[in-house]
């Protein structure tokens, strides 16, 4: 076997440890006689899985009591949906930041079914930085305030979260877990768990229970956060493999000594990176430095031509996932928890290499 | 390692190469150093993956191309809510034909976003039969038809499929690839995946590409299935796991015949228990003889406390699963795609040994 150096941007790289005691447990997990996905999601066996899941999630992340944690299917993007649907009342609107390519998109999904404000776009300046909180027109009677802290695509994230009069919710799929937050300012947050979570098929949603009391009562009730309270994620079949493998990943997070110290460990990989991105005219990142994301470094090269040499080499060195997003073209490191530095550091002898080459 | 036989409902047994298979790639696939998890769902090594596992299922249902199949999230309970949301126009209704627990689930999630009538309802009989097609009161102007072709807690299946004049809609989360179907008579079919086809975690729609036009503008971007159909089940990251473990068992379903071949294994192994279960007064079963289940064969003991008795002893001899689900108590074997003849066998030997000791 050879595992390759994997800078995928989501589906993306997983603990070794993990993906070993996923395979060692996959014919029979603790003496039931059965795979994991064999097994009754009411069985005592998996709602100890579950259990550990969400109570893993909930030590990482300090959340407090007020705060439901669920583990529902349909990604970030049917919470695209489900917010506005369950928070944003009759006749009232929201205020939408457009921060990037999945801002946007949670902005387009809100107009769908009502009103929606555009408070901030960073579109006219290529999604090259957050706001400051001064820059943005907030509604003084919005439901709530959408970000996305990070911008997967555009490489962009908020190192400050803006203050907000309203409830501040965000979309944290691709930097959940990479960094301390403090839960107690977001009234909601989800990520799809496809980047420092655990497979795709699973999106974690954290919310102030009182919240799911919004929703009008022709809300569908699958569509309800409510519903999904009221069950603990049991209303029809989770994805119980999703919700094992996310076990798995906080086990092993927590053995590593916590979000603390893996946000410590991030911001080495990432400063190594743009170290040598800063350290030469041939690379350029095309964000401003306060706004640069420690997931998904994105960057440029002389040329686009030079840019496909770069992935091609790159992939046939062991460096894989190294394409930007077909949408902006470039180079992106997408650096997750699971990236080892060892990886970074193996990227960027590679980048001198190339430099020396073809620079 | 002890696989014990497994009669659970769902999440369900899996054929025991598809395990191996998965457990033998789970840390490296197909030479890319990496697991199938970790690996972009746009990447042309998943695109193959995801081709196999559709096209495994247009064999083995012999889809026509009219119809679209996708691999979507949220198992059938979303499935439940997007029906309506998407074939139901403003002022219609549809039909819904209440066979049991899921049927009526998706009823009532139909009533909250607008009008549906009830066609027939079983539940003053217990739920122990479906209807024949005189006695559907089918609305002439209804958007659709609505059944579910096996209630997997009542243990009732529809044997012959009823006539409709407007588009037939059915749930066939128990029972997809179990026997050979007409896909022609429906207008759209869906499964969670859970029992026949894969984890938990993914649903699978097959519809009339046509019926998608149907949807309001204000339905939201997710909940459209011209959203899926567009983009081929890729507008947001599936379940990539789930959709390689669907490929993996329709592999292995066509190395067995395909569904003609296993529809006879199917039909010999309910008939092999619902022998036994009418051979003696000691078990009875509830469900009237044309409305048997193939999949989920119930029946019912003497007393509770015996039942309570057969379960507890069926487990430590190895045979799991067989407690009947919690709203109608009894016995319930699920016996899916990958549950064995010999499974069968052991499971009747094990009855006639109870009912000798207890009889």
């Amino acid at each position: 076997m050879t595992r390759v150096y994997n800078f995928n941007a989501g589906p993306a790289t997983m603990p070794l440890s993990v993906l070993e005691k996923a395979q060692s447990e996959l014919l029979e997990i603790a003496g039931t006689g059965m795979s994991v996905m064999e097994m009754s999601h009411r069985s005592k066996e998996f709602q100890a899985i579950y259990d550990g899941a969400e109570s893993g999630i909930r030590r990482l992340m300090e959340i407090p009591d007020e705060y439901a944690v669920l583990f529902l299917q349909g990604g970030a993007s049917l919470q695209f949906a489900m917010i506005p649907m369950n928070l944003r009342r009759p006749g009232k609107s929201a205020d939408y930041v457009d921060t990037g390519s999945w801002a946007s998109k949670a902005f387009k999904e809100a107009k769908t079914t009502g009103s929606a404000n555009l408070a901030w776009s960073g579109k006219a300046e290529n999604y090259s930085r957050v706001p400051k909180t001064g820059e943005l027109q907030l509604l003084p009677e919005a439901e709530y305030v959408h970000i996305c802290t990070n911008e997967t695509i555009g490489g962009i994230r908020w190192a400050q979260f803006p203050e907000t009069r309203t409830p501040l919710v965000a979309d944290m799929s691709s930097e959940i877990l990479s960094r301390t937050i403090d839960v107690s300012r977001f009234s909601l947050i989800y990520a799809g768990a496809q980047k420092n979570l655990g497979p795709s098929g699973l999106a974690i949603v954290i919310l102030r229970r009182e919240l799911a009391d919004r929703a009008p009562a022709d809300t569908p009730i699958f569509l309800r956060y409510s519903t999904h309270i009221e069950e603990r994620s049991m209303y029809n079949t989770p994805n119980t493999w999703g919700i094992y493998i996310v076990k798995l990943i906080c086990e092993a997070l927590e053995s590593q000594g916590g979000v603390r110290q893996i946000q410590k460990i991030n911001e080495e990989k990432a400063a190594r990176l743009y170290r040598l991105i800063d350290s030469s005219g041939f690379w350029r990142s095309p964000v401003e430095k306060e706004s640069r994301s420690l997931m998904n470094v994105v960057w440029r090269l002389p040329s686009e031509i030079l840019e496909e040499q770069f992935v091609a080499q790159a992939k046939k060195a062991g460096l894989v996932g190294l394409k930007g997003h077909r949408s902006v073209g470039g180079i992106r490191a997408s650096l997750y928890n699971a990236v080892s530095l060892e990886a970074v550091d193996a990227l960027t002898a590679f980048m001198k290499e190339f430099e020396r080459t073809n620079g």
